[in-house]
């Protein structure tokens, strides 16, 4: 509970270094009697897999994963499910010309100062290498929530300046950028190549949905629905702002404007993204979010080292220029995590979750 | 730890509902010796209490707060503290017309489902008056995290659609819309009464800053500052997005621009919020929250009631036509929760929190 | 959850020093739906209460409790539960002797050096008349575990050296030590007021049993059933030992005895105590307590002051002689919480409680 | 959360089944900069091994353990901590033939309710085969205490009948037993060879004892140090009882004889077995636990089947005579565990751990 778990009944524990030996996690909670094996947590594995395109980091990791306990028969038993992946392509020597050196924008000034000594290949545990076991337990949450009628999807809806309306869940998967504008694909590529050539790196904003949500989950006051997805998104990597619904825009909208109408058939609009007071409506849930552009660039930038004198810094190694890119699968992972303990939670104490209640979904 | 709790070491936990007999709370892991009187609460209380302009809702609680435990001769014992506000003006005759409609946009539906049974006078446990107790428990964890020289503060960042700059701090508390600009308060006046007038509602933006933040607060991965103080804001009533540091705005940067660059003086921006890596970085904490528009207005909108059939409701009784003119208290309390609760946690498992270490603020 | 919160899914939090204004509790969790007055509470605090015999401490306190939130309309809403009793006759000059001394074998000496600051007043937090509140919320689970057929019960099994055999539960509530064996009433009340008379104190032994627990509560590894017991019933105040089943007695025990056999028609014995693997069995789930003598006593002791000088303590006040004689609801309520706290759990991970499954009780 | 985990600032999670591919934990929040390498583990791991003796299982398992994350360069870095350890000795087929039957007195028929699914090679998570894993955590713990002047060490108090009087730790790593009186030793062998030749089992009496512990360890009310220390040692298998200072002795004892008078000098006695108020004293912790006897025995017993149906089981494969014999590493595990936690829990609330205070041990 000191900061590598997330979820309550549902629960998500992880360990791993970027250049360690391996990569885990301990999934507790998962209810017995769900069909599992490892090729439903490789596939989203692999979406999330590095070097898979010319946009992303060049280091090479199978990323296979192995399912050491809790699964019996090809069935979960409901007691923990140990995950297990070796590292396989570190490269440990690029990163030791800047051991003494914080790179800016970085977690290596932090890590320093809190822990005193850090593992400072790859960035060590700040590494969004990190957030492949986010994926691989998600992938279990993600799969008894199909089971339920619960689909979730993500996509990219901006990179950098390009935004990106949203036309079709197919062409998503069928382009590096999980962009779901079959136009727009070329204009994306162009922009990547452009900025490697440049040594820069860029932000981008992903929008995850979450469909077939029964009305009632989620807690009132602090535990609410969006805040723990809020919690959950927010704790990936190089994220800086999070909205549900209508987000930052329901600022400058009126209350006649933003509520969102109901009648026999179904609600007429879906400004709150899916939660009222924190709980679900039975509408999508909808999240965006925005993600910082790396700051492992090799652009040359001012910064200091652990004796406070100054040094310039280039970042070599083997870096993604938009960590967006690969976040697609991430957030859909989290957006799953906060979703099943929320439903296990409203089993818990409710006695049942409503998929009988008519949903009012959009129309 | 059923939603109504926040926090691992200093921990809030809740109860209350808008037309109940009292609201209050209990604050555990507080340090012991902390010199606390009730007026130390009071303030905050009276700078979130409603009717002290037209602005706001007119119904008029003293919210007179009483603490009950945890505190002997002047200063807290490190045992758990318990306050408690009476309600003094509920009248319920107000709500019971709405007692078997769902009000569009708010929590009557989602109650109903989830639990079957709700208090549906002025919102029950969904209102907004609930964050009194936020406001009184975060006043401790701001006292004591003054006391180690961080200080916590937020404004009015944008009404609607008017865009607030930034000017002085003192102007904050001279106004009832916690505006930093004394020049624009008379605008904002006059949408006030123009929107009461429409009958209708509109959003807000608040920001919050905590100075003097030492390196090093937060956990790597799910714990990580950001991610708890996305959760904590994201749980205020009527919240709908969350950005740290450049938040959205970091998705067009720039790796070259976003990455605040270290001289030994200190940082050159401060485009992170004072968050790396999910940790401190002794720069300001700074937090931005979207509010959507009260749900609550006397403009007739189409429903449903309990019975699936179309209504048309309107929302009488005494409601904010802006809720994000009282939440400036309210953020304020959850940075100051989330900061103490991490300040405990660093403490319990670094042995010291570094306040000694030079602080590489903005420049 | 620094200390005075209990349970995960049903979670009692607690506030209030023996001499303070008042205690208190919120109890978050409850399910919706469950018929709840203060009444349902009063009567578990009423057989908790000082003073209402001989042989208890003097202090008359009424110990009113009152329902501040979450019932609505006579029914539980979901919601947390807010509880109040007002302290009323508290002596304070009882105490001001033994401000700078530490009496022997009480938490005096611990409070000053963990917190350096302590309210001395009747022992301020670290008092018994704490335990009033975890009756009160403990009334709220037995209620809910009465409607779906679990019977929660306690008695005195021995009162310094007098055992007392289990003869009937009719018996238990006809006299003032919880005494199950009506022949052994006059026994009690003679050792008792020759122990007044040697101005010292006992310790004694409860039993509890609960019966109507479904086959499945528990978690395995950590959060056993009887563990989560143990921690519960441990965290009475002069609680110094646990059994569960056969307790220490199976030491000695071969397998071939303890092995509680199993025939279509039921187990043949109980030496578990209801318990296999850390999961109810659906046989009656045992626990005994034992709690050690009180320490306030009028026999002059050899202890120290705050500055480490030798003094002689004599601990004047109104205190029990021998605080198991009201440890029955307090141990009752300890084992209604955990038991309700995993039948949520249960429900949440596993969808259902077994409530049907054949309860192979002992026959 | 959901059982497999223990500890609120050093939490331990678990995983892996009796026959599974391997054992695992993740140990989150260790204070950074601790010296720590895999031998640290393999001390602890193999005092616990099967197979040294003839008077336990056979099963081989080396138990060789791997860290695979959380330490760099020799030292923790204050992240997670991955432990793997794989099985290399399962042999399924021994308890294919008990697939369908309930062993009595043992976890099949719990789980079964339960999950409905389960893997019951081995008893699966249900087989003490899990505690590996927590004396590989607790050897974490234990050598942080260490450096901090806390020394943990168990011994064997009683085999079934047989009392055993403590004599002196150097014994206890002597002979098979723990057993700290090296005269009887003998007598404990004659007795497990006949024992074995009886084909049953028999229970056990383990003494843990923390010394150096300092004044202010545990919380009040709920998470006091003795009950949480309850909580953690009836979680290990087979425990049926716990006490901690005098325990059960304390029922007939006068609280003129049970407290421990304090002089300038040290405590007089220590019935309280170091903690008053839930919180440690300074003088050494004691805890004792009751294991029952195995139920995994080849003489024939009474049950069921999984469709009620009524058997005859003889539990082949390779089991303990007596869990107790291999329990003191585990139970020492779990202590220090424990008391970890509340160190951090104790600086992280009040700043430092009084480790200065003069320590009143018992003279």
């Amino acid at each position: 509970m000191s900061g590598n778990s997330f979820g309550k009944l549902f629960t998500v524990t992880t360990f791993g270094e970027s250049h360690g030996v391996a990569l885990g996690a301990i999934v507790d909670g998962c209810p017995p009697g769900l069909a599992l094996c490892e090729e439903d947590l490789q596939r989203d594995l692999d979406r999330r897999r590095p070097g898979s395109s010319r946009h992303t980091t060049q280091r090479k990791e199978p990323d296979q994963v192995r399912i050491l306990s809790g699964v019996f028969e090809g069935k979960t038993t409901g007691t923990s499910i140990g995950l297990l992946i070796e590292n396989t392509d570190q490269r440990s020597n690029d990163y030791s010309k800047i051991k003494d050196q914080f790179r800016p924008a970085h977690a290596d000034y932090t890590y320093h100062h809190k822990y005193g000594h850090r593992d400072y290949r790859g960035g060590g545990r700040s590494s969004a290498r990190e957030t492949a076991m986010r994926v691989a337990a998600g992938a279990i949450a993600k799969k008894y929530l199909a089971a339920q009628g619960v689909q979730i999807r993500g996509y990219m809806s901006q990179l950098g300046p390009i935004k990106i309306e949203f036309k079709e869940w197919e062409a998503v998967e069928q382009n590096a950028f999980f962009c779901p504008d079959p136009a727009k694909v070329a204009e994306l590529e162009t922009y990547m190549d452009q900025l490697r050539r440049d040594q820069d790196s860029v932000g981008a904003e992903i929008t995850v949905v979450a469909e077939g949500v029964p009305v009632g989950l989620g807690e009132p006051v602090f535990d609410r629905l969006d805040a723990e997805l809020a919690h959950g998104l927010m704790s990936i990597n190089a994220v800086k702002g999070i909205e549900i619904g209508a987000g930052f825009g329901s600022v400058a909208q009126r209350g006649s404007e933003h509520r969102d109408e109901m009648t026999p058939e179904g609600f007429l609009s879906n400004h709150a993204g899916g939660v009222l007071g924190g709980i679900s409506s039975g509408q999508p849930i909808v999240a965006r979010l925005a993600l910082k552009p790396t700051s492992s660039i090799t652009t040359p930038g001012r910064s200091i080292d652990v004796n406070g004198q100054p040094v310039e810094v280039i970042t070599k190694g083997r870096h993604d220029p938009c960590v967006g890119i690969r976040a697609t699968p991430i957030a859909e992972a989290m957006m799953a995590i906060t979703l099943l303990d929320h439903w296990l939670r409203q089993r818990g104490q409710n006695g049942d979750v409503s998929v009988d209640t008519p949903r009012l979904n959009q129309v």
